[in-house]
């Protein structure tokens, strides 16, 4: 066999299980260079500008959240999966700061798996991710749609 | 004074106007460089892996479109405004792979502008994102909520 073994099919997507995704603790530098890059607001690039501000201290651009939600999705399950992608998501919530230090957990639960109507060999799941700090904080949601291949469809072609 | 004098309130959104928020060439390397620290898909990383998915060829990361489409916020307006940042997006839309060389224009268009009920001289608009290629083509969306300061406030205070 030729093709590599795939650790998750759309077909192993249970609704209401929730898939605990592994962790990333989070520097200061990590903090400071992606928002240098991306989003150079001050309370992400510098404490005492921070200070003052409604994050109350430096605090993780939120899409350095997302970013690093979506390395533990990689890790945890995506790239040894049959992943086709996703068209985007219904909601992202970012609900604390993301501190220098902070050990970030990720975890997703399967709200729906549905198989496409229109491709075959394709299945849909709407998946609810959660990240949490090492305090059990919840810092950030998502909500999104992603699509995979059917095992079926891959043990025919 | 010694305030600085910044350029966008919250009662300068005009709802239903459009505002061009600048342009920003993406390279092979700027997207290889975003996919290996935040989303190593194959599809992301190699054009050999990346041919024969669902993208077609190397395509740059959802979240690298998002990241990018951040950094055209801050240069465009965001870190000369009273902006008191954003509690999430009710949307994400990715439409179109973004590839190496696509110089990505993005432009947003505000839905509501309304004053915080539970907190004085905070008001709170709801913004429309679009982030284009150079052929025109619509390549990803948000829907996204923002705190602004008002000016009034910040003039009493």
């Amino acid at each position: 066999m030729s093709k590599q073994h795939k650790t998750l099919y759309w077909e192993d997507f249970e609704v209401g299980r929730t898939v605990l995704l592994g962790e990333k603790t989070v520097t200061r530098a990590e903090i400071v260079a992606f928002a240098a890059e991306f989003d150079p607001q001050p309370f992400h690039l510098d404490e005492a500008a921070a200070a003052n501000t409604m994050l109350g201290g430096l605090a993780a651009s939120g899409w350095h959240s997302c970013a690093i939600m979506m390395r533990l999705m990689c890790d945890g399950y995506l790239t040894n999966s049959s992943s086709l992608g996703s068209p985007g998501l219904d909601e992202v919530k970012w609900l604390k700061p993301v501190r220098p230090g902070d050990t970030l957990k990720a975890q997703y639960t399967c709200k729906e798996a549905r198989a496409s109507g229109s491709r075959p060999g394709i299945g849909i799941c709407e998946l609810h991710y959660e990240l949490f700090n090492q305090h059990g904080d919840l810092v950030m949601i998502w909500e999104c749609t992603q699509f995979f291949g059917q095992r079926e469809a891959e043990a025919a072609s």
